[in-house]
């Protein structure tokens, strides 16, 4: 079939997740937004939920809510973000930030696996992961050396790079699933095997994976994971970070941070910690509540849809995107900066032009696009299966196409001002 | 005057700042809420910002959110918590929990004074505060030693202990600034100037101090500091907490979490971290918005307020529940277990009673009275000085007394099982 808007029509007429689009609050229904791999949308449930939580939660029971569920929220939640990447019950916990997590579990980690001495990671890796193992590093002594593979611009890894970097010295190796930039995925699996014949840990960041593809943390014999919930999750802004440690490992791994909330029995004030038992113990201080229930009507969904079903329609969105880049894109002047084989790649897509930061301000201030730029040249453009409709992709597509023919990004400048 | 119900509505209508217990959300009029030092009342303003943030912001702005005002909040923030305790501009930025908080300055600290080996505290101290020092000495490879001063059930703690216990070994004191139990507050100037004459810094936890007591930071030449945001500053349940560096130690001091929010410039995607100037590079990651910003009104209510107008108020509270004990509580077997002094008092009082724990439960549970109970004895009563009036503490008494002379404590199990 050629590409036509009509087709596009046609691919949303037949598509069995579309209704899901009603779930999310839509104020402008003309504008484009392809960044929900930064900030997911929000869903009509969380925002009732919020409501009530703010109104007949904290205003009326006050702090009788702890006695009526919000002391179980981070186990219950991080329970069902389990369900969607793979994990028994009792391996998840919500709460703090990615980077707090990443934190604990990396320092953790580092010291059950006393005398190895290689972190090995990626220079596609968001430079917040690489910050945290910097600072690992020097927090036990500089005894460990981080061993980084590939570039930043890289669009994929072969597999025997990763492979050949992980050898009998060492302890760590910590790797995004998804990369943020390029959206290539890593083989967990495989990884994971060969790390662990060689005796070391393995640490997934699943902040581009959950939700977006399917993960089976328990079947690949994972050991660790962190991830976030604001983009293909639906969180919120900023929403609260998740932990998951294997069963297998939680005796063994004691968090750096000895909080009370993963203290034994917080509520008789010992004086002495001593580590709850099962996942509780990686929790720390008391969640951020309002921010934390946000995310569970929205987790509660993807769970409804499954996983399977979500990603059907992710590869169908990107493989379409593709198309569309193939026909319209290339031609001016784009490249892909994504993998073309869908079984290497997330729920996002990159296109790389020498002039992406201009494009991609153009698009925002007005053209009613929404993606984001990533440095030096990517246009990153995020999909969403439970929203983001082919149409939508083909008239973006239609809006770069006039911002290039026009040449609207000229008139914006390359200085780079804005947060995100 | 004799104590009586017309006195204390005399005494309610002699208040300057009674007016302001309408900012708050009130469903139920009848209940004495006495639990605002563990979770403040919602205001109107917090509840009306919070639902802008969630239907104007997250759901309409979506990910602009960030370049409209969200990732200047942990600063802007902060510095509004700052005029609360007496700290310039620049020194206290909001995010994590208390306890991340407390870990991140701590470790600090200790790695900032290599070669001294004692850190002091005190068994008033919160449980959770003893857990971070006891999991940063083991963490730092067991270098170092809690010298812990005084009892778990100690109502004051003489100066002299505290100050003789800090010595030229000493890298870090850290205590409560009010303790969470009775309520006593040290002497922030004194010690401080002690510690430094000695060499040690001193890391103080404000989480009963901040909105409840005149608190002078920058005036004490303070170095270090925490404190929750979710007590008397009724941010909301779990709300982010803050944390102060004192100017002249931001540039010695590294946190030991390199997070991507502390990065001199995160969205430049450096791979190698280094640290912001100033306060921001305290940061971790992305801080949970929804639970943040609802923290701002109330906090611009207290300053608008003024520390110094609600501490008069709340040193008239604990007088005058001092005296309704005196009057009729000592007689029927409670003993005080707060300081009768104000000047060393913070703004909640305790009552001690062997059937503490059961008349705590009979209060909540019939008698329209929500206090919290605090092993092994101690039936804690919060003064919130905006919401908390002088009748309410009048009929609060005579609830305690119907419970002990209609012996309906006695109906209840002793066994401990409600999460708080």
């Amino acid at each position: 079939m050629t590409l036509s808007q009509s087709h596009a029509q046609a691919l949303d007429a037949a598509d069995p997740l579309a209704s899901y689009r009603d779930r999310f609050i839509i104020t402008d229904p003309t504008l484009v937004y392809v960044d929900g791999n930064s900030l997911g949308r929000l869903t009509h449930t969380s925002q009732e939920r919020v409501q009530a939580v703010l109104n007949e939660e904290w205003g009326d029971w006050l702090i009788r809510g702890w006695n009526r569920g919000w002391y179980e929220a981070p186990q219950r939640l991080g329970d069902k973000i389990g369900a969607l990447i793979g994990a028994a019950e009792g391996q998840v916990i919500a709460g703090d930030s990615t980077s707090v997590n990443l934190f604990k579990l990396a320092t953790a980690a580092l010291r059950a696996r006393p005398g190895r001495t290689k972190i090995v990671s990626d220079r596609l890796n968001f430079p917040s992961d690489l910050y945290i193992l910097q600072g690992c590093v020097d927090l036990l002594g500089n005894q460990h050396t981080l061993h980084l593979i590939g570039n930043p611009d890289d669009v994929t890894v072969p597999l025997e790079t990763i492979l050949d970097a992980i050898d009998e010295t060492t302890a760590l190796v910590s790797l995004s699933h998804v990369t943020f930039k390029s959206g290539f995925m890593y083989d967990m699996a495989a990884i994971t095997a060969h790390a662990h014949a060689k005796g070391a840990l393995v640490l997934w960041d699943l902040s581009h994976a959950v939700g977006a593809v399917e993960v089976e943390l328990d079947d690949c014999k994972a050991d660790l994971a962190v991830g976030c919930t604001y983009k293909y999750l639906n969180g919120g802004p900023g929403a609260p970070a998740f932990l998951y440690v294997n069963k297998n490992l939680q005796e063994e791994l004691r968090s750096p941070i000895w909080g009370w909330f993963g203290q034994d029995n917080p509520f008789a004030f010992d004086l002495h910690y001593s580590p709850a038992p099962g996942i509780a113990r990686f929790q720390v201080g008391t969640p951020p509540t309002l921010s934390l229930l946000a995310i569970e009507p929205a987790v509660e969904m993807l769970n409804e849809v499954g996983m399977a079903a979500v990603r059907r329609k992710s590869v169908l969105l990107g493989d379409y995107l593709i198309s569309l880049y193939d026909e319209f894109l290339a031609p001016l002047g784009f490249t892909l900066g994504s993998p073309r084989d869908a079984t290497v790649r997330g729920s996002h897509v990159s296109f790389r032009h020498p002039e992406g930061y201009r494009i991609n301000r153009a698009l925002i201030d007005e053209m009613g696009v929404l993606p984001d730029f990533r440095a030096p040249d990517n246009l990153r453009l995020g999909l969403t299966p439970l929203y983001t409709t082919f149409g939508e992709l083909w008239e973006m597509t239609q809006r770069i196409v006039q911002v290039m023919e026009k040449e609207i990004y000229l008139k914006y400048s390359d200085e780079r001002t804005a947060v995100t």
